[in-house]
C-alpha cells in the first residue's frame, strides 16, 4: 500500500494511492502518516474501505507533505555504498550515523531552497526505512519486523559548510597513568547540523509503501536526475550494511520509535552519462532534482535560489 | 519562573517552585512544558492562581522527566567556550552544531547507562536555552526575546565512539574546468549520532527557568561534580559566541520552533582542585555526577553500568 501525508485546504490528511493511480483519502482521525503509524489501531481495515468507498483524488492537485511530518528522529547512515571502500582511508567496520533534525524535511514538489551564503550545495538520493515498531536491542534476525515501510530521501549537503564546521584542534585526552592528568591528541572533528539539516535539506516522499509491498529493500533501482539528465543509476544491493544489520546496530545504542526515519545512505554509480551528484551544484545550476527508486515512486523538487 | 515537567502516577504534569521550595502543579491541560510554550495562551495567570491555590508536593517524591519531553530539535554547539582557541588549529569562525535526537533526553536523577562497549564517556556541563518563539532570520538584536528560558544539558560524549565514527578519506569534488570531472580530496569527516545521541546522554532539567528571571546568560556559575569532587568550575561569562550571536546565526540556517533546545557548549575551566571532564570516565568510574548553574538548580545523575 502506498501512504502520503497531504495538505488539503485547512487541515492534513493520510492519502492513499488507488489501483487507477488517483489517490483516496483516509478518515479525519488520521491527520499524517505518523499518527497512523503508532496508533495501534486496524488502520488496513479503513484504508481498504477507504479505497472502496472514499473521494477520489487526482495526484496533480495534492500538495504534498514529508509522509512522516514529524519523525522522533531522522537518522542517515553516512558513506554506506560498497563503492565506498576505496576511497576510505580509515573508518568505522559499523554503521555511522547522523541526525538530520525534522524541520528540515520537505515534501514532494516543494523547492528546495538554496543561498549564496550556502556555498556548494549537492543531491544525495537515498532509500529511506520508516520505523513502525520500535525498540532497543532489536535482533538482526527479526530487525526487518520493525519496518513500517520505505520511503525515498533526498539527503542534501552542503560541502561548502561541511568544511565550515571542521575542526582540525588537540582533543583533550586523559594522560595514561594519571587520574587528574590530560594530554592533548590532534584530531579532527565535524559537526552536521548546519550542512545537512539547512531548511529544506530533507525533501522526504512522495510516498511510504508499506514493507509487505517491498519483500527485498535491497534490489531496488536508484535514479537521481538533474533537468532530465540522469546523473546516479544504482541499486540498493550495493548498500554495505543492509536495513537489517542497521535497525540492529543503531537500536544497541539509540532506542527507535515509532515513525522514526532511517536513509540508508546515498547510492553513487554514475550513470552510463553521467558526473556524480557532487558536480549538481545546486546553488550554481538551480533546476529541479528528482530521485526515482524502483517500486517507491519519484520525488520531485525544483531548486530556489533566495 | 522555575518550571519542570514531572511523571505523576500515570499522567505527566508542569511543576512550579513554590516561594517554599516545594511545587505545585499546573493544570492538567498542560502535560508538559512543550504544551506550555507551544500553547498560546496565557499560562503564567494560571501559573500563579496555581501557587496560590494549588496542591504542593515536597521536591524529593517527584519523578523528573526532561523539562521539554520531545523537543522539535536539540542543538549543541561545539567548542564555545574561550578557552578553545589555544586548542584549535583551524576551525569556523561561526557557531558549529551537531543534532542531538530526543531520544537521549533523560531528567534528573535519572540513570545515565553505560556500556562496556561505549569505551570511555564524559559528562559535559552546558547552559541550554529553550526557544519560547520560534522564527527565522532572527536579527541578533532581538535574539533573547526567542528565549522562553533556560535549563541544565549534561551533553554526555563518548570520545571512543567518535574516533570509531571518523572517516580518514578521499571526498568527491567536481574538477576545475570539467563540469562532469572529479578529484579525490583527502579529508576528515566525524558522524556524532552514536557519541552524543546515545540513550541516556542527554541528562537535562530540572527546571526550565523563565528568561525575565535570569536577565543575563553570561554571568552564571557553572560547576560540575564527580561524586562531590569539583571537577568543572567556569563562568557562561567564557562562551566564545553569546546565546544572542547563536541563536541568530542559527535561524539564518534552520528555522526554530517554539520548545526547541539549544545547548550552548561546554563549561572547561577546571576547578582548583579537578582534572578534566575527559578524565571521568563514566564506564570505569561510575558514580553520580552533577551540574550545578547559578539561578537554574543541579542536574543530578547516577551512572548504572549494563
Amino acid at each position: 500500500m502506498k501512504l502520503a501525508t497531504v495538505q488539503l485546504e485547512a487541515r492534513t490528511a493520510v492519502a492513499i494511492e488507488t489501483a487507477t493511480g488517483k489517490v483516496a483519502i483516509m478518515p479525519r482521525h488520521y491527520p499524517d502518516v505518523d499518527t497512523l503509524i503508532q496508533s495501534r489501531d486496524d488502520w488496513r481495515t479503513e484504508a481498504e474501505e477507504t479505497l472502496r468507498s472514499g473521494a477520489q483524488y487526482a495526484t496533480e492537485a495534492l500538495n504534498w507533505l514529508p509522509p512522516v511530518v514529524r519523525p522522533g528522529k531522522v537518522l542517515c547512515v553516512a558513506l554506506n555504498n560498497s563503492a565506498n571502500p576505496d576511497r576510505i582511508i580509515s573508518g568505522p567496520q559499523t554503521p555511522a550515523m547522523f541526525v538530520k533534525p525534522s524541520s528540515s524535511l520537505v515534501g514532494h514538489c516543494h523547492p528546495i531552497i538554496v543561498k549564496d551564503a550556502y556555498g556548494r550545495v549537492h543531491p544525495e538520493p537515498e532509500l529511506a526505512v520508516v520505523v513502525g515498531r520500535g525498540g532497543a536491542d532489536i535482533p538482526v534476525e527479526s530487525a526487518t519486523d520493525h519496518v513500517f515501510g520505505y520511503t525515498i530521501m533526498n539527503d542534501i549537503t552542503s560541502p561548502t559548510m561541511r568544511g565550515e564546521d571542521t575542526f582540525h584542534y588537540r582533543a583533550i585526552h586523559p594522560a595514561p597513568g594519571n587520574p587528574d592528568g590530560v594530554r592533548y591528541v590532534e584530531s579532527w572533528v565535524s559537526y552536521p547540523a548546519r550542512y545537512k539539516g539547512s531548511d529544506t535539506f530533507g525533501p522526504m516522499g512522495p510516498w511510504v509503501v508499506t514493507s509487505d509491498d517491498i519483500p527485498n529493500p535491497h534490489a531496488l533501482n536508484v535514479r537521481c536526475s538533474h533537468d532530465g539528465r540522469v546523473i546516479t543509476d544504482d541499486t540498493t544491493a550495493n548498500l554495505r550494511f543492509s536495513v537489517a544489520e542497521v535497525i540492529a546496530f543503531t537500536s544497541s545504542y539509540l532506542t527507535l520509535d515509532a515513525g522514526d526515519v532511517i536513509a540508508m545512505g546515498t547510492a553513487l554509480r554514475p550513470s552510463a552519462k553521467g558526473g556524480a551528484v557532487q558536480n549538481v551544484d545546486l546553488t550554481l545550476l538551480g533546476g529541479t532534482i528528482e530521485v526515482a527508486i524502483e517500486r517507491i515512486g519519484t520525488l520531485s523538487n525544483p531548486v530556489e535560489h533566495r
